[in-house]
């Protein structure tokens, strides 16, 4: 199959070209190949060449020998870079996560035999001419996520390719191969092999993707959070595994917004986020903002809470319990989003109500005979105000109930108003 | 047809047994023969006779000549009490609401010929028989409100019979036949010669049937509420033709709940509300009833409106403008109904943060070597407080940001704090 390069590609050329002309092969390869096919905007140019990385190096006069020992090179082309790799193959794995030694070698085939999934393992020639060994693009075509050859030897030379496995699943809608997926399953606990940074890199690529939500699902799905090298908190764990909040991740433009807002979701105390975060080897000022926006929120719940409360306790002194009642029942039925109440919220109001401490003037501990001997004053409308007042502040539960609190707090509030008066 | 009798009919079949007895025809009318015949529980049982009223109240001692000149009589048997009235015909209406006169007549046919829809114009016999010579049945089964005879005569002879076409339809689940309905778009005008007082009771009816979401849906359609004999607001009008809010009126058990309920869904001003209570005559105490629900909803919508922004302007002076602009994006996409904000309230958060007077203590007009000046002290802790509470005071629109008001504010809260300390 031949496909149209990429203007990134196209871009690349010379090198190839140049590559071709000093008697070596030289292909795009990775995910630029996976995504042209894709029909996604492409980003890093990946080469592959049978060139030795000197042989790379002396064609290239701006090159940089940025990873000798693995064969990769570093080009500079027109203000752009581009790493060039010599086809290899990789001896043993070490600890499940990186090769003992590389091997150079000459053919293609092999070399991308060594990447971890089919949609991976693609080149494009100069010519465009796909080149396709091991079946990515029928696997893209039908959505499916396949390791390159033995999905349990995969995982077991790189046991972060499970979490990768997850993003590219989420971000590109596929599903795992069967063989994939039951493997990923039964290697989970390699991750504790893996250090928290390669984790924590590979979760935020899965964060920015274009779906986020999805990539999250089949995290969950796959339980491998639970087996890091530094292990997550059990209540977190808990809530990962039973919460399932709608998330709508798209409009946040914003890693770090995402991250807040994820966690918000799964209703993670700030405390939990941020050791997260930290195991996580996120930087401190990330985990600042994000910790902090998660702090604002709770700020505006519990500054909304309480002024609620107050506000609906003084409602009740004012319009009475009949109505307080019927405002409980069709505000649960009200359409517009901000004056609804749900039935948890109707059932917290009803307890306040309940538990109002006073909720009528005939059930303070004092009367307005008593408040005019307590104060040496005659009768009049000053009564009912220092009477309400009263009332407000033992509905408020600021002042007890008692006969001898009131008249104190009365006293008190009597004084002012006599000094204001003058 | 031949129907079982409700408990209800069989605990009223000695009075109809008696006037049969005494040479008369008599049969169970109206609304509880429908409800019967609907299957649903019945309530008034009202009976038809060819008895003049003289000779049904001879036939039951205990009568009350409730209504003798349109042939009346109420009997009471086994506690309840009955209507009995006398086949009549109705000769000219007047003014569209009420017959010149009546006449008594020996036929039941020609007594149901001046009922108003074919479903109230059946009648049942004490054998449990149904007689039914307008086609009521057949109607109901098609679901279908069709007028006795000719619908322009019938909305003639009482404009109010429109009001109860649109209860009919919404209580019954009915469609008006396409002559009805053309005829009740063509009378609406005639409804100002019809008193308040029955509309009142009409909509009142109408509002405690088991659905009154779909009969205010065809009120709306049918135009009648532009008619009323005293007129309603041009306001409260339009919200009424342009709003659609879905109403949850099922649970509400009290008619003064779902009155409210109905007056917040449209977003009616209590002013407006109010006035059309007492202009439909609704008694004084249901309007304070009705009208403080909806003034306490309003009030626990300013307070939250308030306590929040107030909230907001200290969250933001707390953890900064770059947090807050991150929580406004979040904020729109969490889950949690109470968490959530959805575009508009986020652009008025949005607006409050960038006209906030002053957003850190660099913006605000004084510093901490002109308050030491100020206030002669020495430099030291409490100048962060002084400045932290200023700028507080200035962001939420407390406190002028000028140099004389900020140190003069904090001559005061030095004073106070002094006295504080001995």
């Amino acid at each position: 199959m031949k496909l149209r390069l990429t203007a990134e590609m196209r871009a690349a050329l010379p090198i190839i070209e140049t590559l071709q002309s000093g008697g070596y092969e030289a292909v795009f390869v990775g995910g630029a190949v996976r995504d042209a096919v894709l029909g996604l905007p492409v980003h890093d140019i990946d080469i592959a060449t049978s060139a030795l990385p000197e042989q790379t190096m002396s064609l290239f006069p701006k090159s940089i020998p940025t990873g000798l020992q693995h064969g990769t090179v570093t080009v500079v082309h027109q203000r752009m870079t581009y790493e060039i790799t010599t086809y290899r193959t990789e001896t043993e794995y070490e600890a499940y996560r990186k090769p003992k030694g590389v091997v150079f070698i000459d053919r293609l085939d092999e070399d991308l035999l060594r990447r971890d999934f089919t949609i991976n393992a693609m080149a494009i020639r100069a010519s465009g001419e796909l080149y396709d060994p091991y079946g990515g693009l029928s696997d893209l075509e039908r959505n499916i996520l396949r390791c390159v050859g033995n999905a349990d030897l995969r995982f077991q030379e790189d046991a972060l390719r499970m979490v990768r496995a997850v993003r590219f699943i989420g971000a590109f809608s596929l599903k795992p191969a069967p063989s994939a997926w039951r493997s990923l399953k039964r290697h989970g606990a390699l991750l504790r092999h893996v250090a928290m940074e390669r984790v924590q890199a590979e979760l935020d690529k899965m964060m920015g993707c274009k779906t986020p939500e999805r990539s999250l699902i089949w995290l969950r799905a796959s339980g491998l959070l639970s087996f890091l090298k530094e292990p997550i908190s059990e209540g977190l764990l808990g809530k990962l595994r039973t919460e399932s909040p709608r998330l709508e991740l798209r409009g946040l433009s914003q890693l770090d917004e995402r991250w807040a807002s994820v966690f918000l979701a799964f209703h993670c105390k700030k405390e939990e986020a941020e050791a997260l975060l930290l195991s996580l080897r996120f930087p401190n000022k990330r985990i600042g903002q994000i910790v902090s926006i998660m702090q604002l929120h709770d700020w505006m719940m519990a500054s909304a809470q309480v002024a609620l409360q107050e506000a609906w306790i003084c409602g009740v002194l004012r319009f009475g319990q009949a109505t307080a009642h019927s405002y409980l029942n069709i505000a649960q039925t009200l359409e517009q989003p901000s004056g609804r109440l749900t039935a948890e919220e109707a059932e917290q109001r009803h307890a306040i109500l309940t538990n109002m401490p006073a909720k009528t003037l005939k059930e303070l501990a004092v009367g307005g005979s008593e408040l005019q001997r307590a104060l040496d004053r005659k009768g009049g409308p000053w009564m009912s105000g220092m009477l309400t007042r009263l009332l407000q502040a033992v509905a408020l539960g600021l002042l007890p109930n008692t006969k001898d609190k009131l008249l104190e707090q009365a006293k008190i509030w009597n004084e002012e108003g006599m000094n204001d008066e003058h």
